[in-house]
């Protein structure tokens, strides 16, 4: 089982996350990705899809549009684990590949 | 321009599709829809973003693993219209060849 972060770990992680922040009211991190149009965002949600379901760990996300909220955390941990920050820096890599920085 | 659907019409139309609603607050429908797990959630909203770009006429739309809340309007016309109803079907026909009526 995949340890929940300490508040000082959860914010060493966050500081090289950009553009994702803590969630107010609830122990989770979120970011909005803005793209170019639905095709690429859907696009951005497809590839990222495929990563969550290969490490067996989802986003709770929304979109309209040209906009993905996301938010991640782990649900078992009751917070934010490891395996959210590694999807995070997944969704980064690909949205930057979409030109979103 | 698609013209926004009286009260009586819109009331009349969501009498015939399976699982949807008058969104509370606000000129829209919305339909929750579950599934077996993430797998096949996501795989609904692959089939439905081709449907949906394809008619260029888009969801707004929220996956948590395998549930996905769906709130459709036509923001250019302020309200529910045709096209709304038409996505509404074709997601329902989508949903029920995953066997979820």
């Amino acid at each position: 089982m995949v340890e929940r972060l300490s508040p000082e770990a959860r914010k060493s992680a966050l500081a090289e996350l950009s553009g994702w922040s803590e969630l107010s009211g609830r122990e989770a991190i979120q970011r909005t990705f803005t793209f170019k149009d639905f095709n690429e965002a859907f696009g951005f949600m497809s590839r990222a899809a495929l990563v969550a379901e290969k490490n067996d760990h989802h986003p709770e996300w929304k979109n309209v549009y040209r906009t993905v909220e996301v938010v991640l955390a782990t649900h078992d941990a009751g917070g934010v684990t490891r395996r959210d920050i590694d999807l995070a820096k997944a969704m980064n890599a690909i949205a930057r590949q979409l030109g979103v920085t």
